[in-house]
């Protein structure tokens, strides 16, 4: 976990726009939450959620519950970025997972935070512009991007943090809905099994 | 949608325990409220929320969110009962699925009332002791149960109540965590794909 100098909300005067990026999984979610300041990008912090430790589906999706509304009440973001696979080793995973998706996503709907939601190949290409690159390569942007040295573990945490700086990018504060499903799967005919 | 001839919030002196019965879907969702006052049950009220008018998956999640909050605050429910089928015609589907299912969840643990899971086997052998009947008998059952009349439109009404009347019946309240995918398999080998 990586916390910048910052207030702890992470806001100040200069502050335009506080993006959380989520990467949910259902035995790893990773967060990232920057600050942007016009073109700029501050790195407010990144990490992961670890649920394998948790015994009972319920009590995972409860866990993702409270750590999203947790980080909207720390730093009070203005707009929640959501990785999202559309792709499972079976029906039984994607169930579990689009769960927990549901559970993030209704922790920004509570708090009424709009959420975009990009495809994993999106992301990296936004990211580094390459569709095809590898997590590693995804973090070594980040680092470049925003500054920071020490790589997590877990690059849970740099992929949701991925998402965030994609959503910048993308100006994505103007699209307030999902892309369609048609759409992904256009887009991404390898990844829907 | 039926309303009993009780005060709003459902809970009068002689209430012992409120059920809320949700059958999410990604286009209809059906919801059922009874109250138990020991072994007796009353009808509270039952319908479905038509999700397909909204364009845009984040909107129908976000209505899901509402409506599921809405109905917790005007009957204040003890318990919620999911029916959660594991099963669908394909990942996307149940991606869909499962993000329907996360929605409804997290409302109930946004208010910290505990979720019990059932599968659709498991409620209508306990409402109808047959874990093959049809929606009609169920429905047919739950208007011997809870004497009423006028069978809905639409039987995602009547399946939402009959996992509420179906965890009456099983005690729920002493289970509060969901159960295991292995075990509903295990139960279910049919309805897997």
């Amino acid at each position: 976990m990586y916390l910048a100098t910052m207030s702890k909300n992470g806001k100040n005067s200069e502050t335009e726009r506080i993006i959380l990026g989520l990467d949910p999984g259902t035995n790893v979610m990773g967060y990232g939450l920057i600050a942007t300041y016009g073109q700029k990008l501050k790195l407010l912090q990144f990490g992961v959620i670890h649920l394998s430790k948790y015994t009972g589906h319920e009590l995972k999706l409860r866990k993702i519950f409270e750590r999203v509304i947790s980080l909207i009440e720390d730093y009070h973001p203005d707009e929640v970025a959501l990785e999202a696979p559309f792709y499972g080793k079976n029906v039984q995973s994607m169930l579990k997972l689009g769960r927990a998706q549901g559970v993030a996503m209704a922790a920004a709907l509570s708090r009424e935070i709009p959420i975009t939601e990009y495809a994993p190949k999106k992301v990296k290409q936004s990211v580094t512009s390459n569709g095809n690159a590898s997590k590693e390569q995804v973090a070594a942007m980040l680092m470049t991007l925003l500054n920071f040295k020490d790589s997590p573990k877990l690059l849970d945490a740099t992929d949701a943090l991925a998402v965030a700086v994609c959503h910048h990018f993308q100006k994505g504060s103007a699209k307030t809905s999902t892309k369609s499903w048609k759409a992904f799967i256009t887009e991404n005919p390898g990844r829907i099994r």
